[in-house]
């Protein structure tokens, strides 16, 4: 897969692509599985240079946001039929804004707690993650419009 | 303050009433603030009976929220003039729908970790809750069109 497109400057944070794998590109998001075998978790990250918090999106792009993270819960909701969905734009430990789409079960490793700061990322093995990685993507379905 | 309107037999989560105090009310929220003094900490209710997550709404109002977010959002920041912003969607404890907008100190309890389950709530003084209510309440401007 070819990398992110660098619009008007935006790359990726080196800590976020290290954390994560790309799964393709919606029209303002990066979209990257997090390399996390624990839990089933979507990073949308808006390719807006120097966007640190959700309020340094225009109006346009904090709505086109909202809509793509209602298209990656859903996709992630269809494949692992999840108990409850988390959303949240942290960004305390790297400012470039991102937005993370967890599934959460009732008996996974940190529920009904965040998952943040529970355990140290599993990775995933080779076929577990090609397997998830065509899993979402099949359910994003890139290439559909918005 | 009058009750928040019940919106086709919305009513508010007996929890999350326990736990924060009403600023007033926008065209989808209802907004609180968790009576918490150790994080400025506001809380979003969209008023919409039995959602639970984000892709329980609407396209409109998912784009109705984005908008209250970033409203409640710029409003907190200019109150506290904050780090960062951290903005959540969880709800493993309590369903209702609700969005979590908070004001993070490089300086403060939980700083780099996410706010929830660092320390037990510390409820604000009287003063200091009345005033934290008035000042976020003028810098939201509730009789102010979105």
């Amino acid at each position: 897969m070819s990398p992110p497109p660098s619009t008007d400057g935006w790359t990726l944070d080196s800590q976020l692509a290290a954390d994560t794998v790309p799964l393709g590109e919606l029209a303002l998001s990066s979209i990257r599985l997090v390399n996390d075998s624990q839990f089933p978790w979507v990073m949308l990250v808006p390719r807006r240079p120097g966007a640190v918090d959700l309020i340094d999106l225009s109006a346009a792009d904090q709505a086109l946001l909202a809509a793509e993270i209602d298209r990656i819960a859903r996709a992630l909701k269809a494949v692992t039929a999840c108990d409850k969905l988390n959303v949240a734009a942290l960004g305390n430990v790297v400012p470039q804004l991102h937005v993370h789409v967890i599934a959460r079960r009732k008996n996974d490793l940190a529920w009904p707690k965040p998952i943040w700061n529970v355990a140290p990322a599993l990775p995933y093995a080779p076929d577990a993650l090609a397997d998830t990685c065509a899993a979402l993507r099949a359910a994003i379905d890139f290439d559909k419009a918005a």
